[in-house]
């Protein structure tokens, strides 16, 4: 008896098995069907990628293959050979406003609207002080989405502070019933960092415009991984970093948007010699050069900003919506295979599930998600760990497939059950 | 007798011609006499450089050997294979300060007051504001060598207007009249960048502290081409960029230099979340970092900061001491050679004479001075042309030859001459 219920049990496994197996083969072929169909498959080759399943593109992106050469002649050639003659020869001191056109398009900006250059924080500094002085002297709060990430907040609390403004964060959802005769500006992040929820854009505008105040956008996360229509929703100012779904590399530099119409009276709080409307005038009053460029500040940091140049070219012919319904169709592929491959109880999805509320990247809630990630790049797939509790998965939709997807979905099941079993 | 005349003078420029010829040969084997006995001369081979006599490395230095080799690796290997492992694994996330260690000896700085990153517009404002928080409410100005480079004093006034401080723009000289009771902060320009006057560091920082105000200077045409000695004469705060005698590269990241016992009271302007003591716990409250690390601000920029990184090797077992006594060696021969070949009126010069008020560079006065450069750079010297009448010609002992000032001066010559001639 003992030995035919081992060969039951036996029979049940192989079953199961058999079943499990089947299943996973339809998955794979489920897979290879989406990447066969998928238009945006293509541009894979654009990039420098290897057998790892590369989740974290939203944190940092991979390396477009023209990046290395490039940046290569621009130091042999461009600042080995002609060294200063480059400033004027090879383009560098129009670089900022030059990529900040290829930068346009991603956003939804027209040209003339965005410079790149300084870090996210740098600029969200700029854009807060700006806004502020745009609003006028009688509107003395700034209000933040209490979510934002960090820097957003600690950099609001010095442009307020400077300013002599109130700081007020409140959740994202609060915004409009806050807004009010009072508010200069309004700061939101456009995907929470955390849980990649899509905040709503057009909505958050619409609300602090019917209160007076202004707009501020930080689109870290969104830029380059869905549509983001700076121009149409009438955002004000607008700020971001390079080295996520724009694939600028580590620390690239960012971007500031403002708004064509507010231009004129723009008046940045780091009115570095750049922003100057005669730089080389050296004069000893400041006299703000007309456009975005006022939103420079000092020497454009030329190898970051030329290997960002050079990354933008993998946007070359790629439709914003193709890559957003690409996003979403990975998002939710990755969804399914995560309920089939994790036992319940075993992760809790923090994303929202509606389209309308999702970002490029899904996040999941587990107990120790440390260790879990350490585990899960062990197999091969690498996300990213968020204390306390939290696994990101970034789906960037030039490069990630949805076979990767599927991987990254069983070897996220064995990595829970590892974890689980060997705490 | 027209025919002896002319044959009078033809013999008499043939003695001249000879002479001329003489004293040329004479020259030439005096540089190469000091060439041969610089005991810093082999530092050259540590450059990319050709048969141009490249006098401007006061803006942009020369690009060191071992950076294209190290940023194909960074790029390729560093980003391209380990990708967000880099943070960590390829050192990354301490770039900041691991540079501003290499850079601080170069500042006479004792490790753990050296940021690098951001520009160094960006780093004043943060030493502009920090120093006047650090200086107390009860002073409510802030004071500045009126002939400073036009950043310095564009962005003292911001930082003046967002503190509720007072400018005051007086010259150098009258610094130590001016400060008192009130002085919150005085900012220098070590070296004026258009005359190469090098500014008395040590006594203008006494006359600061004098009135109990914190000294702040801007080290960008001094670092790398002169001792500086912040440590010994007590600076507060500096700044500097590091693309010119540095050779970090076109807008390479600047440097924050924070005063060891100024760290804990240091309060940022800009605390991005790089600043922040627990960056990655994303507290919702700004908590500054320990030691120089609050003077960062966003992500770094990862590519320029490694490229400076492996420039500033060429700085392995330099004394600064022998780098100014080759700098003013370079500056006295070439002032010699300038004397013999450009006639007299042809040229001003403007740079002070004495060694103790003479930085790395020579500037000249002269008539047409925008043509006078072209010319000279088509006869292959370089230097360059600041408006409205200055020809400024920098030094850089690690890999300017004594033979490169004699070629420069005499082309110089040349280049007056064909101006005056075509004007």
């Amino acid at each position: 008896m003992a030995t035919s219920e081992a060969h039951r049990g036996s029979a049940a496994e192989q079953n199961a098995a058999e079943q499990n197996a089947a299943e996973q083969n339809a998955a794979e072929r489920d897979a290879a069907a989406l990447d066969a169909a998928d238009e945006l498959r293509a541009l894979r080759d654009r990039f420098v990628l290897d057998d790892t399943v590369y989740l974290d593109g939203n944190s940092l992106g991979a390396l477009p293959r023209a990046v290395p050469g490039r940046l290569a002649d621009v130091i042999a050639r461009e600042w080995g050979e002609l060294r200063i003659r480059s400033w004027t020869e090879s383009g560098w001191w129009t670089a900022p406003e030059r990529v900040g056109d290829l930068v346009a398009p991603l956003l939804g900006a027209a040209p003339g609207q965005v410079v790149v250059g300084d870090s996210t924080s740098v600029n969200l500094f700029k854009a807060l002080v700006g806004a502020v002085r745009l609003a006028g002297d009688d509107r003395d709060e700034i209000v933040v989405d209490a979510a934002s990430f960090p820097t957003d907040g600690y950099i609001a609390g010095s442009a307020a502070r400077l300013t002599g403004r109130a700081l007020r964060a409140v959740p994202a959802a609060a915004i409009p019933a806050t807004v009010g005769p009072r508010t200069a500006a309004v700061l939101v992040n456009h995907v929470d960092y955390r849980t990649g929820e899509l905040l709503d854009l057009p909505g958050l505008t619409a609300a602090a415009h019917a209160a007076g105040a202004l707009a501020v956008w930080d689109l870290c996360h969104s830029a380059g991984a869905l549509p983001v229509d700076l121009d149409r929703h009438g955002v004000d100012l607008a700020v971001g970093c390079t080295y996520k779904y724009l694939n600028g590399g580590p620390g690239a530099p960012a971007f500031l948007y403002v708004r064509a119409a507010h231009q004129e009276r723009f008046d940045s709080p780091l009115p570095g010699w750049n922003a100057h409307a005669e730089p080389f005038a050296m004069a000893p009053a400041f006299t703000p050069a007309d456009g975005v460029t006022r939103g420079r500040v000092g020497t454009p940091d030329i190898l970051s900003l030329l290997a960002l140049e050079a990354a933008l070219g993998v946007w070359d012919g790629v439709d914003l919506a193709a890559v957003r319904a690409k996003s979403l169709a990975l998002t939710d592929f990755f969804l399914d295979r995560v309920a089939v491959h994790v036992r319940p109880g075993a992760a809790e999805l923090v994303t929202p599930v509606e389209h309308r509320r999702r970002g490029g990247q899904i996040a999941l809630r587990c107990a120790d998600a440390a260790a879990v990630m350490d585990r899960l790049i062990a197999r091969g797939v690498v996300g990213d760990f968020r204390p306390p509790d939290l696994l990101r998965f970034g789906f960037a939709p030039l490069y990630t497939s949805f076979a990767d997807a599927e991987r990254a979905a069983r070897e996220l099941g064995r990595a829970l059950s590892e974890a689980a079993a060997h705490p």
